[in-house]
């Protein structure tokens, strides 16, 4: 007989069935024992009455993995409406122990410390593995709205020759005997790629050697890029990051629906125009919302990107908000400063409930001013040799961005710690598991 | 007015049109000049009359991204049909100098190692994209396939505490002051997160400190990993693998149609059962094609496996064959054993034209076997603490493949190097570009 999810039960009320899976709770009554299973779909509740099965049940710890043969019974107090009774429940996988932190538990009671270190089994917990389900979708529907745009799926080096985004913050390994250093993003690769195939993603991993321990910081997180080539300024890049984000919300409403449910997450409209402030028009609204002087301010404070978030919703109804023309000072060396505009760049930031989620620009794209730009920050141009000699033959205008996966999630789901929604996360002091 | 492709030139015929792109080859006639316009979609013919656009264009070197106004008018003689008169052409980025390899010739005569060094600017050689397309397009296929069948797509860490396959060949480096390695493959990871998802796939780097210097090794590789658990041995994972290679070949076709169109690749057809031999029935067909003493062979040798493929296509018109039940010896440490016959593993092989593709297998699920296998092995298990811990939990038996992406569109597009199917290629003495 073939195994059903335990979703599939309602659909075989009154047949035999089998569902396999983990054995998530057990229940001893006087008379009548309980085993609620758990599989990738759901619970399901199995009722056993036989003395001699009863026993056998309570030797079956938590988390053992089974297969139960049993009927198919309605039922209006089991969950879905239909139990599975006479059950011959056979065991693929006893636990060895009970598990470290109960999972039955509606939600976890643990230290965040000690959630993260067993990992390898409180991940099953269904708060947690919806969290995942949800970054799951997300990826898709990022996928399939860039596909659907003409995006071409690159896979680039992770191990490089030089520090693309700073000196610092790399991790560095012996490369045969010689230096080389983990990719801190894919960035002049996705450009050098624009050259090909004008339009191209990556969904793949970034390294920062991250000395800070905080809640928002990680040693390596999934980073999601796109580039994209003939633009005559940021905002048929903005135009794309926001077919993103809209894409990224359905998927996760249409593939991911049940753990939206389960975690009581609120999913955000994404307008067909997200608000936009240039750089100085936001600083001086937060400047009036706030009451401070913010004249001479580089960048926004955090307390600035909330205020903003706030003023969106309130004045648009939008979570969203863009912010564009960010000083070039405040930007990366490869930004395209604003010809209109001196000291401004071309680079924008995608604000959502109360935090910068995706930076973004058009980028430089000629060989002359990244040999400027390079050298004004202090670096030699001779270490990107290889990236830069692409800009020598013919890059057309450019821009990008990227996403933050677990940052995304995080905002979304309301994690308070990026680690919540990272799959075993890495940080100063976590290795494993 | 919006800019179109160049295939949707013959859709414009008789209209103005803007096109942009990259100079592909410019022609000096005695009274007629002509550009070659390449974008992501293909190549236009752009006709030049008027004598001072002609000196123009002389000065707009190859590789020069453009964007050109101009008329669109039918041509029999022109690609397409079509073909754009009295362009106005806006140079956009200006090539400095020619690329360092003719780019517009039908293929590229430079030496690998040439092309490889500048890929930078090569990559744009229609027939170096077109590979490119086609990698994108089986991964895509992967996805798609995937996610139709319930698998969750996860990110697991490239940074881990301890090498999965084997103590040599890893890349080693300084996490905060602690030695760490770069993951060779996402295998202990994958099969924890089967306890989470049941189903589960990545698609991500995997890195090999590869000393070896050959046409088939890279120092880092794309892996599509699939596991998935509640199996009854290997079969319902070489199952999954069939369709898996079904969906990248229709995809590949559908998506990258011009691409294998235009580099001559004939697709195979994945029958709906691959032939599927036991080792030893393999070992003996060998034995008796080739008039070999292959008896006491622990493995399948390269001249065996074209044997394989030969003999299958021969006798089933497939050019896929399966061969399950390797000798344990031969496998790796986690996978399972063939109860019924002592000696022999659950792993299988998927072998295509000629070559190993593929790897599988049913994998050990109890936590005592794992000890018992990695002390046989001569490893502490105690270097494993925090994946192993799993397998305390109740793991269903379970099993998975890995497709190494780069070999698998080697063998595809008939490359001899797998250097020629990477972007970018990381081995013994390659680090940039």
């Amino acid at each position: 007989m073939k195994r059903i999810l335990s979703t599939e039960l309602p659909a075989h009320a009154g047949r035999d069935v089998v569902l396999a899976g983990w054995v998530h709770r057990r229940r001893q009554l006087a008379v009548v024992s309980f085993l609620v299973l758990r599989d990738r779909a759901g619970l399901a509740q199995v009722v056993v009455r036989d003395d001699a099965a009863r026993a056998a049940l309570a030797d079956i710890g938590e988390e053992s993995a089974v297969r139960v043969k049993g009927s198919a019974v309605a039922n209006p107090a089991a969950p879905g409406g239909v139990e599975v009774v006479d059950p011959v429940i056979e065991v693929l996988a006893q636990a060895a122990e009970p598990p470290p932190v109960e999972l039955h538990r509606p939600t976890l009671t643990a230290s965040l410390p000690t959630i993260l270190d067993t990992a390898y089994v409180t991940l099953r917990h269904p708060r947690l593995a919806a969290v995942h389900r949800i970054a799951a979708a997300a990826v898709s529907g990022f996928r399939q709205t860039l596909e659907a745009q003409g995006f071409v799926a690159i896979h680039t080096p992770k191990i490089v020759a030089a520090a693309t985004e700073s000196g610092a913050n790399v991790f560095a390994l012996d490369y045969f005997g010689r230096p080389a250093y983990l990719a801190q993003s894919p960035q002049l690769y996705k450009q050098v790629m624009v050259g090909v195939f004008e339009r191209v993603y990556e969904v793949g991993p970034a390294f920062r050697a991250e000395p800070h321990d905080t809640a928002r910081h990680l040693a390596a997180f999934t980073s999601l890029d796109v580039e994209l080539g003939f633009v005559d300024d940021h905002r048929p890049v903005m135009a794309v990051l926001r077919d993103v984000m809209a894409g990224m919300v359905e998927a996760i409403r249409v593939q991911a629906g049940a753990a939206v449910g389960s975690l009581g997450v609120t999913l955000p409209d994404v307008p067909a125009d997200i608000p936009t402030l240039h750089f100085t028009e936001a600083l001086e609204l937060v400047g009036k919302g706030l009451g401070e002087d913010v004249a001479a301010e580089p960048d926004l404070a955090p307390a600035h990107e909330r205020w903003l978030c706030e003023w969106s919703v309130r004045e648009f109804s939008s979570e969203f908000v863009l912010v564009e023309g960010y000083p070039t000072a405040a930007r990366a060396f490869y930004t395209h400063p604003d010809p209109a505009r001196p000291g401004y760049s071309r680079g924008f930031d995608l604000l959502f409930r109360g935090l910068e989620l995706v930076s973004g620009a058009q980028r430089l794209h000629r060989y002359a001013d990244y040999v400027a730009a390079l050298t004004e920050r202090g670096d030699d141009p001779a270490a990107f040799i290889g990236y830069l000699d692409a800009f020598r033959h013919g890059m057309p205008p450019h821009g990008g961005f990227a996403i933050g996966l677990e940052r995304w999630v995080a905002r979304l789901v309301g994690a308070a710690n990026i680690r919540e929604t990272t799959l075993f996360p890495r940080d100063l002091h976590r290795l494993t598991p």
